[in-house]
């Protein structure tokens, strides 16, 4: 079948999000995990491969051109003739939360280049093969997508968080810009603005006195970055927002 | 299958959407078709009947509150004991589009009527019903739902537009309301913004000069409605976009 | 001088915004007071009249097209030749705050009527005077201005209050739609979302307990219309938000 | 006059909005120019001492710290014992239009340095001057003000835009934050959005075609700035936008 012989790539694959992606596309493709470290992606690569799966991780750090384009390469030398169904940037911002006169420059720096030049870099580099993938004969079940994961900070600034929404914001730019580069090219790329806390290992203790279910569950999200890369092309979302039940906004 | 044993009411069941609609919760639900005129709903109703589903129709006004309050009296009592798993608005706007100093008062409510007023009654009436299915035991399967059919007109004004985009525009507020008043109560608000034209009969003929694809398909929107519907109350999104591949926006 | 013979009209004028914002233009123009009542304009008439400018009230319901057509028609009578400089809907949406499912149609139709149907009737009324004013000759010293006052509630939705947001989300739309339509024609169509508690005999008590300044100043409201009324039409702003300095938003 | 003994510092002074906005503000205080060379402020500079202001100019390279930290140092110097009135981002987004895969992250970069790692460092090293402004006694007549400007490239992305884009949106991001965090301290946060083209000798001959006035004047965006800089602080705006009469949006 068309769709199990092409490959995505997902960027960012720390335990929350990104395994539950990589596991969800998976189900349809090989996948190529992208950390700055094998701790990030080596158990779910395991977990993906055990499963029946095929997964396979890189080391890279997506503020770096040559260590991401070397990852695509290794990616696309493994699983050589096939194309580029998705791939998905879900690195965290990382930032500092402090007041505003204490933050430095350097911490001011960090948000921007997780959140948006990474973004950048990954884009750049994924887009050749996704544009190739959407040319591709005989096609894809699905077109093939570029989704990017965002938070609130892309929507709106807050107090002591300077280092982090600007780079959310401009991460959102960033995607609004490509889809309307390349939408007409066929590469579908969306936006999806995640607002709340995600059940993480991380998180675990967190929100403990709220009602049930007050986390966001990582394997939803994941199901939902399918459903739009199902989407066929005559019907698209860029963007949307995700959710629980009693968050306030 | 509890889901099976639910049903799902859907207004403004034209060909084209509300009508992919139906056929696409007909695969979960029994569901209840509302229209003004049965001319609009007879055909989906036989089609999802000899195809091994249950529809029936009812004829409602959607600006009269006795006429939306009895259609669904008369749906709980034919599918008696079931829940509502799913309640959706799709009614489209009716409206002109002349100069606003050629625009009359009737006119200008219209769209009023129509987007808003409409989706106001019909929100009311659904919702206690949505409620109590969020409160059954054993529960449903997907959380219960209460979504909106919205528009490009829902985001932006435009010249020769004032009798379609205001309604849009409050109803896009209402919508985003009653998520963060229901949200909490175990209710699914969503509102799904289609941006272009829609593939159905009436609009056959149009951008005919444009690349292959550029309409949106119904049954994709359909699609996304059944997504969005299946995401577990953790991880909801209330607004999301829907527009071809080639549109400008 | 041009602007002295030139006349504005204000619809709702109680003590507060309305009241300054007549008593700001009263210092380039006769002004038109609109309210439903003599009660709302009589003060302000009279503090105007004393303090040597010119001030006309006419008792106007701004849901009947009759009613402001009729008001309109006296003041240009009283005016007679005078260009109208600026038309200012500053009506306060009227709603109910409860919860949703105790609203009922005619509360929901309050915050429609007041915040949009009557926007709509004063603005058809309006914008032929203002059109004759963007073209008249001498022209007048600053463009012929429509303004709307806006709220919190035209850009997010919020529980317990379906009654009044959808309405002035609805505004803002039609703002911007006529924005778009007769700024080229030559007329200034602002909308001023106003996000606070504003100073007024009715809100005297409210706020107490937070820091001195918490209330946003009808005055300085009435001087943020004035600088807007004076822009050049080279350099129009369409929207703008007001709000106090120890607000959150 | 108290107004008379304060100091405004405008960043970014070329022959168009930044020249214009140095003229204005030196009605009511002395201003201070910065620019990297200074043959962008010292035509100003001239004109303003000429009709007797007080101007004076420093280079400055706001994408370096202590080159802005430097020019601050010597302004306050300079102006010793007078509060800081305002200081002003004004500094254009430098960047290149071409496809996005032809885009280097130097490119990229550029956006990002000059829209808003720049007007991080500005806020950072105006803050402290703003801050002790709104605390003094005897206070200045207007609160203290930290305006930005931005563009129509902060509300949406663009084809080709990729490198000027994602940093006014950060820089919108950033003001809005700033905003949060110190308008409770008295200090107001502005962000202006200008959303065509501005009439500098540079476009002299752009937009030829079309009708008169259809460039933004210079002046009348320096005239917005001085009014939002007389608002009091129980009246402040955050954002508005500025278009031409027949601009399309």
């Amino acid at each position: 079948m068309a769709t199990k012989q092409a490959f995505a790539v997902i960027a960012g694959v720390g335990p929350g999000t990104g395994a539950a992606i990589a596991k969800k596309f998976a189900s349809l493709y090989s996948v190529v995990l992208l950390a700055r470290s094998p701790a990030s992606y080596e158990a779910t690569a395991k977990e993906i491969n055990e499963a029946g799966g095929t997964a396979v991780g890189f080391s890279a750090d997506v503020q770096d051109e040559a260590s991401v384009k070397n990852a695509f390469d290794e990616a696309a030398k493994k699983f050589a003739g096939q194309p580029l169904a998705a791939a998905i940037y879900n690195v965290g911002g990382v930032f500092v939360r402090k007041p505003f006169l204490e933050q430095s420059v350097d911490d001011f720096k960090l948000g921007y280049q997780t959140s948006v030049l990474g973004a950048f870099i990954f884009a750049q580099t994924a887009l050749p093969h996704l544009l190739k993938s959407a040319k591709s004969s005989p096609a894809l079940e699905y077109p093939p997508s570029l989704f990017f994961t965002g938070a609130t900070g892309a929507l709106k600034g807050s107090p002591y968080l300077q280092s982090f929404s600007p780079g959310k914001f401009a991460q959102r730019s960033l995607t609004q810009s490509l889809a309307k580069e390349f939408g007409p090219e066929g590469v579908h790329v969306s936006h999806l603005v995640v607002d709340g806390i995600i059940d993480t290992p991380k998180t675990k203790g967190w929100l403990k006195d709220g009602p049930e279910g007050n986390k966001i569950e990582p394997d939803a999200i994941a199901e939902t970055y399918l459903a739009l890369h199902k989407q066929p092309k005559t019907t698209w979302t860029w963007e949307l927002d995700i959710r629980p039940y009693v968050e306030k906004w």
